[in-house]
Formats: C-alpha cells, structure tokens, sequence
C-alpha cells in the first residue's frame, strides 16, 4: 500500500510516527502486510526563512529529526541535547532577528542546506542528501524547489504591512490579528520532482492533524498538487478537537481566512470534492459534512500507541472508502 | 606616542596585551603617560580562509578575543568555555574538512562576517563592527580588504600541489615539507584604509614575535605596506630563540623560504633597511647583524608582567633609536 503524507510540522510529524508504526506492524482490519517504505510526504516549505545566511526549512527538519530520532520530543521541535550558543552569540553581536529558536545542533544542518543550495542544488535534492544521514523511513519530499513563503498581513496600529510567517508565529505567537494569510511565490511555484507522480501512484492520501492553513493550506496552493489529490482517495484527521487546535495556534490561522475552528467546517473549508473522509474526536461525535464520511474515534496524540491507533484508523477509512467509491474497487473480500 | 604593530596571532596577541600594558602603565625609561588608544594594529589576513560558507579570519580573531576578553588562554585561539557542537554536527554529515577548530561561539563570529560580507562591507568595516562588540582597546586593521591567501607548495609523494595554508598548517601540522610560499593575490592588493596611514603618523613599528613568513611576512607582502615601514624607527622582538621558535612551526616557514632558523637569520631575512632595532633573548646574546641594533633580554612571554616587560624593552628601543636616527630628532633631554 502506497500513502502519501503532506506533512506541516510537530502534528505531522508524529502523526507519521504513529502511521510507520502502523503500516510496519500491519493492519488487522485490512489483514496486509505493509513495509515503511510506502509512505512519501509531501513537506510544507512556506514556513522556511533564510536567517544569518542560513536556509532554515522548520517543517522539513521536524519530520526529518522526529522519524530519524534527533527530535527533542519535550518541544517537539529541533534537536534533542540542543545548545544555543550559536543564538546568544549572534545576539551579543546585535544580530537581529533574536526571536527566532536557532539552536547549535540545528545549525550545522542549516549551514549544510545553505552551502548545497549555494551550490546550486534544488532543495529536494539538499533534502534528500540531510535525509541520508537521519534515514527517517519515509521519502521526504518538499512541496516545491521553488521559493514559496508564507506572509501574513497584520495591522500593528502602525499600519497594514505583510510579514513572514515565523515572525507572526514565534515573535508575536500568532496574537497580532491576521488579516490574510499569503503564499508569496505559490502561483509560479511547481511541484517538487516526485510528488506528483507520487500521488498518481498512491493508493490513499491522508492529511495529518497539521494546521490546514499554513500546513496542509501551503502544500495545497501549489498548482498541481490538490488536482492530482482530487482524484485519489483523501482521508483527513481533524487538528480541531471540541472548537479548539490540538497544538500550536491553528485557530488564529482559520480567523484570518474567515473559517470557523471547528472540526467540521475545517472539513468543509478542505472540500468534499478533496475529502472523502475525516476523523474527527469523541468530542466532536455527530459532525456531519455533505459529501465526506465523517468518523468519530479518539484523536489526541497523547503516546505512542494512541498515534499509531489514530494513523491505523486513517489507513481503514481510506481503504473502506476506496474499496466502495466510484474510482476505487474491493481490493479484498 | 604612536604604535603600529604588524600582527599575526597568538604570539602577537600576547605580545599586544603586553604592549597595551606597558603603554597604560607608562614607560619608566622614557617617562612618559601613554594611552590605549595608540596603538594601530595591522592584522594578518593570509590566513583567512572561507570554510561551510562562513568567512574565518584567524588572526584578527585572536588579535581580538585575546584583547577584548575572548580568547582560550590555555589554547591560544578561539573563544573560552567554547564547545564545538557545530563541528561535530557537519561531520555527521559528512562535510568536510574535518580538521578545522570550528566552535560554536567563533560560529557567530564567522557568520556575522560573512552576512556583512556578503552585504558589501569591505573586511575593515566588518572587522570593525565586531570590534564594537570586543572593544579590545586597539585599532584592528586587516593588512588589505582584498582577498590574499597562503598558500603552500608541497609535495605529498603524489605530485607537487598548492593548498591552503590552513590545511598545511593544522592538517598537516605543517610536517609537510613546504617547497614554497605563496602569498596569493598580494601582487594586486591594497593596504586596507587607514594602514598607510597610520604607519605614516606612527612614532614608531614594533614587530612583535609573530610568524616572520606567513604572519609578518604577509603583511609586508602587501605592496606599500613594507616602503612604508622603511622610513620609521622599526624595532623587531625575535620569534626565534636558540634556534627554535618560541611557539608554533615558524622553522617549518622558514626552512621554506630557505632562512636559517635562528634570530640572526630573521632579522637580516627582514632586512635592516626596515629594521633598526632588534631584541633578542638572553640565549642568543653575542648576535650581530649589520646595520640592525641588536639588544638581547629575556624574551619568553611566560607571563603577563613579563611580556609586559618585553614590551617596554621594545619601545625602550625605539625610542632610543628614533633620537639618535637620521630621520628622528630626540624627543626628551
């Protein structure tokens, strides 16, 4: 069985966790056997920046550090046993931005990215050469080679002005009201080598509880990457639990694009023409979307076994949607 | 009174803070107040070498970290209490060289450099901003603003090659027989604004005990610089003593150029159109080379009182010599 994942950060990350697991332990309902090596992911990009001369994609590196075991699992996010003398070192030079999280370990990995891409490597293949080191067990792909870059509109009372994404996340902790969220350089963008072949060839996609906006949303405003999705078999968990973001601070995300946060409307807001089918929590039992099958079922990430529960339950939705919808057929008796 | 100092690194750097010494506590000898801010350092850039995308200029580094408060006494370069994660993190994947002394502090330093660089801002700009951080009580001037390297001509029993002096230096520990030194691109560079002059106003150059090929010798390489050193009292400290340097592999350089190791040899190598004065050690008493004061004291920079003491010898000298020189007059009854 073939899985594609498009993947934003920390939610994504351990969602693949809880999916390799899955797969690598077989599924009972679906009685097969299925190796690690069927799933690629569709990386989010529109969250990288460069800083200091260093190219820093933050979603690459998480599902890279989570499934490769270099995570620092506290934070969910850069390495484990990081230091961050590189950071303080910067800032004791007046070196601005001082907000953003680059730790020592993290750095080298930076340097690497930027030293390749210098060096006229696209960064799927840059992804590629870090992912020979961390062997995450999946095919990590970026959603593009292109330059995209998530910019949001704010108006600090000193006027409208756009900002990168990071600065509205980790500076201001997505407080400053968002009047629109931008991918700057997503109409000219291509998807990466790979990834719509992937697609073309997976039996499910499934969307990860990443933030549908700035996560799943970036990958989906490459041209060509939700059309090849439309028509496969979509499968989707909520990162909406009880009308309130599992993690992180998607809720600010869905205002500023005038959706409510709610595991239904996000649902809606992806479209049924996308999703043939969403998991949402307990919490939210009863939720009913027109045109995508709605399955209720414990979605907190909360350990391991409960990850890979949640992931094993995404892979028999999809396989139960693709054995009765009209593109799919029973692939088992 | 005026000083400029040709400097390499840690020899230099030492030899500085002894100078910066005997400069603020006054000259017993010539009875006189002097301040700090006399003295021009003129930093040795052959050294410099571009490494993952970061620009490192050595010597001005221990010139600075040693001045400002920085430096790894125990070393002699690089930053105290420095930790090397960075490094150990670009092995893992397999960047080389593996053999440069990257820390994780000297990182930022270097990646400040290289954004300021790559900004536009010539070397002495840059040199001086981070001064602004280190305020190591001199001026630190890089010898040019243009790129002069090192290089070195061996032969590794597979055919004859120029590398960087770098990789001769820390690789090899400069074991490596060296047939020739290059310094490349000193034909066509110019002193950085401000050497000329400040030699120019200067009462006097000391030369301290640096590396007389590839630290001293460099900065001499630089056209203009050595001419204008000609015409003002020049007083050396000997980097050699009983036929052995003080610290490093400078017989390794000089056995290159086809100079004797000894400090004789030196200062007719240096010549005694630049130089007028030259101190020797207490084991190298009896020396004489034509045209050249030569003065022998104890010369080892065990400590700071010291080397503070050779220091003050050295000025001594200077000034002794500039009141009786043809182009001096004497300076006090």
């Amino acid at each position: 069985m073939r899985i594609v994942v498009p993947a934003g950060g920390i939610g994504g990350a351990r969602f693949l966790r809880g999916l390799k697991a899955a797969l690598a332990n077989g599924s009972p309902d679906t009685d097969e056997q299925i190796t690690v090596n069927n799933i690629t992911v569709i990386g989010n990009t529109g969250d990288d920046i460069t800083l200091f001369g260093l190219r820093i994609c933050p979603d690459l590196d998480t599902v890279m550090y989570t499934l490769g075991g270099g995570i620092d699992e506290e934070r969910g996010w850069g390495r484990v046993d990081e230091t961050f003398t590189v950071k303080e070192e910067l800032a004791a030079y007046g070196m601005k931005p001082t907000w953003f999280g680059l730790g020592d370990r993290d750095t080298a990995t930076h340097i690497v990215r930027a030293q390749m891409i210098a060096a006229g490597f696209p960064l799927s293949a840059v992804t590629e050469a870090l992912c020979d080191r961390w062997q995450p067990g999946v095919r990590l792909l970026p959603m593009t080679d292109d330059q995209v870059e998530t910019h949001v509109v704010v108006d600090d009372g000193q006027g409208r002005r756009a900002i990168h994404f990071q600065e509205w996340w980790i500076r201001h902790r997505a407080a400053l009201p968002a009047e629109q969220i931008i991918s700057v350089g997503a109409d000219a963008a291509e998807p990466a080598p790979g990834v719509l072949a992937a697609i073309a060839e997976a039996d499910a996609v499934i969307l990860p509880p990443s933030n549908p906006v700035v996560s799943v949303g970036s990958i989906l405003n490459v041209p060509g990457i939700r059309e090849a999705m439309v028509a496969k078999t979509v499968v989707g968990v909520s990162p909406i639990i009880g009308g309130a973001p599992v993690r992180g601070m998607a809720d600010a995300c869905l205002t500023a694009i005038g959706v409510e946060t709610g595991a239904g409307a996000v649902a809606e807001h992806l479209g049924s023409d996308l999703l043939d089918g969403w998991l949402v929590d307990e919490a939210d039992a009863g939720t009913e979307v027109e045109g995508i099958e709605v399955r209720s079922r414990p979605l907190y990430m909360s350990d391991p076994a409960s990850t890979e529960a949640i992931a094993r339950a995404a892979v028999d939705l999809a396989v139960e949607l693709a054995g009765r919808g009209p593109e799919g057929e029973a692939t088992r008796g």
